[in-house]
């Protein structure tokens, strides 16, 4: 059996379509599921993208469609100019999937399959963590049985990263601020990669060419699908390449030493100025903060290697290609 | 006339008792009062240290007692474990002071003096911010007649700074949050000086010593006064010596080089879970944020010389003594 058991539970989005790719060519990874959710788009639109992007580069994974909005509220509408019209860098629409989605629900999913096999399957999740938050919900024994879950979300102030929606909420965190403080406080193992790590890690105009030309199918996808993607980097960040968000979650579950982490209980903001927020008490805190105090410590992670990461990202979409440049 | 013409608006307090000496020495300094403020302990007390510290450290310096509460509820307790049963490292109830407290009120001397002297009086604030918001709701012109606002308070979370009441919010901030958001609203050139620098600034138990050594009676002053105040960082943070929080802010309008800051407005969080905690949205940062664009940009301290700090603390204390050492 591979190392790495993953349900990738996401909202493809240009990233995660990045991120997919990422766990489909990694040699230690068996990708059991997608679970899709709202976020970057509808969830019909991440759904959709989810069954393109399997049944190009990871056939015979089974999608299954989840939440199409959070536990409470309705949903932020998806944001066009930075995923595209189909948020896959309008490039998705060209080829309708001829697969189809499975017919139980996502959270259903997650719970079926880690109770069938206690301790084996970690949860990649890299969207709005309502499908995550209705399992708990549903079935709390799986908190127990999970391996760990890696969440990409959250903003912590390291290294001056504040959020990338408000001055202090990271998207996937607003999109379902209660679910998200559901997720951190169940007594499974979380650990969050966030924007203080992902928003360090830049890939280059330069790289993304290397994939298109020396990581054949995939490589030209990631191409494609990330011009509309790096042109709002350019825009609003200043430089010609984009963030690493999800597949930084990835690279935190297969090569979990480009990561270092501090450690504490997580909570979130639910109301007010602050909505969305993530905030960690470090567990080397001496001062009583009963609002955190009685939840498992959680990992943040607070730096990142990023030359590791780049390499890796590049070795795996590259490497086993006999056309490899490098 | 002196370069720097201060109010200091304080509640006494250890850090604030430095920070007093810090000005009272200082060469360019003009202290042109003090007012005082709840917080480190009551009113009573911190207006007696204020009194005992400017009759033994910078005579003629008249004392303005004013708030003895926040804007909204009632007073946080005093932590008698970090600054003494006397918030002055129980030392200073030795020595009754002989001098009187002045009969206007704190914010009432503030608005008089600013207005005299339009662009010239800098108020440096190191407690809770009662005070400056009582000035300013009485007499809003002062935003602009004002040469500058340090502030001691806030946390970032650069650094992995946190809060020092919960893990999020500072005391001075925690104390009255409301009068908080108001100042960092108004339109005057503010300057937080927050955990993100004063918590990376640490004077070591030999700093202090060498003081005691080389700085005459101040310097035996504060040897004395820290003696609980060490003890405190030592259960609490497991070092040698203190952090140096509220001279810091002296050091950032007297010597602004060694400090690096962020320019954006910044909210106070007035409610809920993460009541207290300071957040910027930098300048550079695209994204609409309605509840802070429509303020003036404030500074935020994000890094510090410490050597240079510690060495200019030292140079004005033990400086022109003729019995220094060093």
């Amino acid at each position: 059996m591979k190392r790495h058991q993953i349900i990738y539970d996401t909202d493809p989005g240009v990233d995660d379509a990045m991120a997919l790719l990422f766990l489909a060519a990694h040699p230690d990874v068996a990708l059991r599921g997608v679970t899709t959710v709202f976020g970057n788009g509808t969830l019909a639109t991440t759904t959709r993208n989810a069954l393109h992007l399997t049944e190009h580069f990871a056939a015979g994974t089974p999608v299954f469609a989840g939440a199409a909005g959070p536990l409470a509220g309705t949903p932020r509408p998806p944001v066009s100019w930075i995923h595209g019209d189909d948020a896959m860098g309008d490039i998705a629409a060209r080829q309708p999937p001829s697969r189809q989605v499975e017919t139980r629900p996502a959270h259903r999913f997650i719970i079926d399959a880690v109770r069938a096999e206690p301790g084996t399957i970690a949860l990649i999740a890299v969207g709005p963590l309502t499908n995550l938050a209705r399992a708990l919900h549903e079935a709390p024994d799986i908190a127990g049985l999970v391996k760990a879950v890696y969440v990409m979300g959250g903003a912590f102030g390291f290294h001056g990263m504040g959020g990338n929606v408000t001055p202090c909420a990271e998207a996937n965190i607003l999109c379902d601020p209660d679910a998200a403080d559901r997720v951190f406080g169940a007594g499974w193992p979380v650990t969050l990669i966030g924007l203080d790590v992902t928003q360090r890690t830049l890939m280059m105009q330069e790289d993304l060419a290397h994939l298109r030309d020396a990581a054949g199918a995939a490589g030209r996808f990631i191409w494609d699908a990330t011009r509309i993607y790096q042109h709002f980097h350019q825009r609003s960040a200043g430089f010609a390449g984009i963030y690493v968000h999800d597949s930084s979650a990835v690279a935190c579950c297969v090569a979990p030493e480009l990561y270092t982490v501090r450690r504490g209980p997580v909570r979130v903001v639910c109301e007010g100025l602050a909505i969305g927020q993530t905030i960690q008490k470090p567990l080397a805190s001496p001062v009583p903060a009963p609002a955190w105090d009685d939840r498992p410590p959680q990992d943040v992670c607070v730096d990142v290697d990023v030359a590791g990461f780049l390499a890796l990202y590049r070795r795996v979409l590259v490497g086993n290609r006999r056309h490899a440049v490098d």
